[in-house]
């Protein structure tokens, strides 16, 4: 069976300039641009820790699966190359299950010019896992880190925040061309991509770059599902109360996979800043009045929409 | 827990000269030699199909999930650089597991001179599954393919086979060194590695090469393990019936990774050949009198020894 289903596979994936050799043999050929360096990373899929396939289209769980990974090399400012992708899958109903699977990461893969270039397909009695690895190029010295905010560094979202789980988080796009515009038009110093909330990833950046942070509540954009999600949630709420939840949603919410970026203080796009990097540690609110507390740090379990 | 896992995991690596960021960012980034080409595989292992977690030491489990693919690099003739890991933990006992583990991938990675550049660590409440990308380098034009033999090349293997069940399966050495030798010494034409039995492997890279074999089944190196398996199977067989349950083993046995490479006939080392390439399609033996029959080609199913 695994043998039928790697040539069905190898007969939907495209052609690509950087495939030298792909599926079928004991490994990927693949070129590199003169002079780039590599940028590799990796996620595994979990049926009943990142999705329930009970009640999730597969064909959205094998989108988000190649997806996280290009949010990660997105978070790099990355250029996306290349593909390998491994199934764990369940005995019964293997075959469709791939070609659903398939059916998401081919257009993702796709969109955004990746060669998908090889990959290991199993069956067992286990759940549901696809492992994902991605590769990338960049000009050396030109990724982003977390590890180089510098205090003074304004802070930049690349997009509303919270209520990913009503849909985004099956249906975002990676910001890999935003990434690359960013990388050309902006002083960036330092990114991640938001995958366990603000307020964690935040002081995870903080920590990579020995420093703290200091958040204007009130300039973070908080995306219309949070809003939905905490009318659901709380359907007698005032609107200062759905406000707050909303706010609260945005903040500690995962799956957002917008980029959190460092800006010099200097570039244009610090007038529209959230916040700030300090020498102080600890992330903090800043109220209208200057005024700082401390904030603590929840973040993302995972969860899911049964 | 996971946090501290990969905090873990992160002080036992080694640096490596070609990795710039290793774990802990959104992506790994490694230098790429000028001029080369990439060359990446990836397998996934699992509880119940690769091995049986409950019978068999998860050191070398996890020596084995790395050993498997830098036998496919092995296989391209490419030179090992650096490795992604990605675990999905049981619940119970996760956290002494992946330090089980790494005790058996952190040796094989110095000994190959490999970067472990990042992973993903996850834990669930299904069996344990272990996905590993490794990538390597080769010149342009110079990784072995499976589809380049020609008529009358001659068939060699690295090794002696069969009876890699006893123990072999998870301790052999990938020949990662014996290819760099070849590709310098020998004329190669063709090659992969012998995972599922020489004679299915031999009949996927014909398919490939879109031609035939013949084996010369009285050269074939049978491994001392397939006589010892063998003997323990028939202990009451008589010294050529062992021969041939010997045989029989080091034809149909899988995960022997020793190398099966189709060799230039005016090469020296074709003096050692086990057969040859032929233009009639399938794969026959040659008895001693030249004449020939074909042989149906049996392979591995999964195994353990429980």
């Amino acid at each position: 069976m695994e043998q039928q289903i790697v040539s069905a596979i190898k007969h939907r994936v495209l052609p690509h300039p950087a495939l030298v050799v792909g599926i079928g043999d004991d490994a990927a050929i693949t070129r590199v641009t003169p002079g780039k360096q590599l940028v590799t990373t990796t996620d595994m899929l979990m049926d009943g820790v990142d999705f329930l396939l009970a009640s999730t289209d597969p064909v959205l769980v094998g989108r988000k699966s190649l997806a996280v990974n290009l949010s990660d090399l997105a978070a790099m400012a990355a250029v996306p190359v290349g593909a390998v992708i491994s199934l764990a899958l369940p005995r019964q109903g293997g075959e469709q299950l791939v070609r659903q699977l398939f059916d998401g990461i081919l257009p993702l893969a796709a969109e955004f010019q990746l060669a998908i270039a090889g990959g290991d397909t199993n069956s067992w009695d286990g759940p549901l896992a696809i492992s994902i690895t991605v590769w990338g190029e960049v000009e050396p010295g030109e990724a982003w880190l977390r590890s180089t905010a510098r205090v003074g560094d304004k802070l930049h979202v690349t997009g509303a925040l919270g209520g990913s789980i009503l849909e985004r988080q099956f249906t975002f796009t990676p910001r890999v061309n935003e990434a690359q515009q960013l990388r050309r038009s902006a002083q960036v110093t330092a990114a991640m991509d938001i995958s366990d909330g603000l307020l964690i990833d935040l002081a995870r950046l903080c920590e990579a770059s020995q420093c703290g942070a200091v958040l204007d509540l009130d300039k973070i954009p908080v995306h219309a599902d949070a809003v939905r999600l905490s009318l659901q949630e709380h359907p007698t709420a005032t609107p200062d109360e759905l406000q707050a939840f909303a706010l609260e949603h945005a903040l500690a919410d995962g799956e957002d996979f917008e980029l959190l970026l460092t800006i010099a203080p200097s570039d244009p796009l610090a007038a529209q800043s959230i916040g700030e990097i300090t020498s102080a540690r600890g992330i903090f609110a800043r109220a209208a009045d200057g005024s700082l507390r401390a904030l603590t740090i929840r973040g993302y379990e995972h969860q899911f929409r049964a």
